[in-house]
């Protein structure tokens, strides 16, 4: 059919990501093999990113955390969504907002889902020419530019790949950014997810 | 937001894809780290499957092949799309369709894409009680049950994934499926991708 006889791509300028949203996305983890299914406030604008861990079935061993990253103060709380305990963890890496940069490489568009029920997306990625292989690919839709998928790459081998759902824009409530009063006396380590 | 707390789930049937499509695919390969893309006609009836790659910009390296699965006569044929030099190798693997199985473990629901501009699927699994991991995971749309997403995992550790665009429903042109005349005296070795 026309539509498989491949791309009808439109080149140019990367769209602009919204700024500030909620939503949830499954985080494939490559080196541990596991998906991690979480809650999640986005909010750009103060680089500060609110993570609530799904609860899985099945998993009787494992302590479920609740994750506020603060990246104007870098520095991420860890809590124990039952028992509230809290760790502060400094941040080693540099915000990086869930959006396109502006030198991106466009790499392809496509339409996601059935005749009549789909999204259109675009696919960028930081490849340059004088490299075989991207480090990072994202994947955003191409009417308002909401993240669908980012993969981060590290010499050849994927290491997390994210799929973004349920997107709306906004922050309901800021509160979910402010850690409970456990946070005061927080431990400095992580907490391990694994009880048993 | 009400849509990012827990997904508003529907447990129940897996819905029934459809059996012939044509579309494209990019196929992650975890092992080599490369992304495929191809333009794809999917004959579930007949259980054949007809993958032709695309042709990728800095590569000057690179063989382009077409693919002609045939699971009645467990057969492939592989040919170079530039010489049309052919290959006959004997399929090992039985057929697997891209459906959902009737025993597969519902997994979740979730929109892609932003408001007012998305399609919403249902994520299946293979996997078990007994069992921590599992092999497959398959996403498809609610409303036609149209493939988006195929994941399939050995050792805890992700093989290959396929993400699925541009479908329409129905095959075109069934001549796709017919290997070309070079094929009649193909060799038994499968062709190497790389020239140099």
């Amino acid at each position: 059919g026309p539509a498989g006889m491949g791309a009808s791509v439109r080149e140019g300028q990367p769209c602009l990501a919204p700024q500030e949203w909620e939503g949830r996305w499954v985080q494939y983890d490559h080196s541990t093999g596991r998906n991690q299914r979480a809650i999640v406030s986005y909010d750009g604008l103060n680089q500060r990113i609110r993570v609530l861990q799904n609860h899985k079935k099945h998993t009787p061993c494992q302590k479920y955390f609740e994750y506020i990253y603060l990246y104007q103060s870098m520095v991420m709380f860890q809590i124990d969504q039952k028992t509230k305990d809290c760790s502060k963890i400094a941040l080693t890496e540099a915000w990086d907002p869930f959006d396109i940069p502006d030198n991106s490489t466009f790499e392809d568009q496509y339409i996601i889902g059935g005749p009549g029920d789909n999204v259109e997306a675009q696919e960028w990625s930081d490849r340059k020419p004088a490299r075989q292989h991207e480090t990072w690919v994202g994947v955003y839709t191409l009417k308002d530019c909401y993240p669908v998928q980012e993969t981060y790459t590290r010499n050849s081998s994927v290491t997390t790949s994210t799929r973004f759902f349920n997107l709306q824009l906004g922050i309901s409530d800021p509160n979910v950014f402010t850690p409970p009063s456990t946070c005061q006396s927080a431990r400095p380590e992580r907490m391990a997810e694994w009880a048993c």
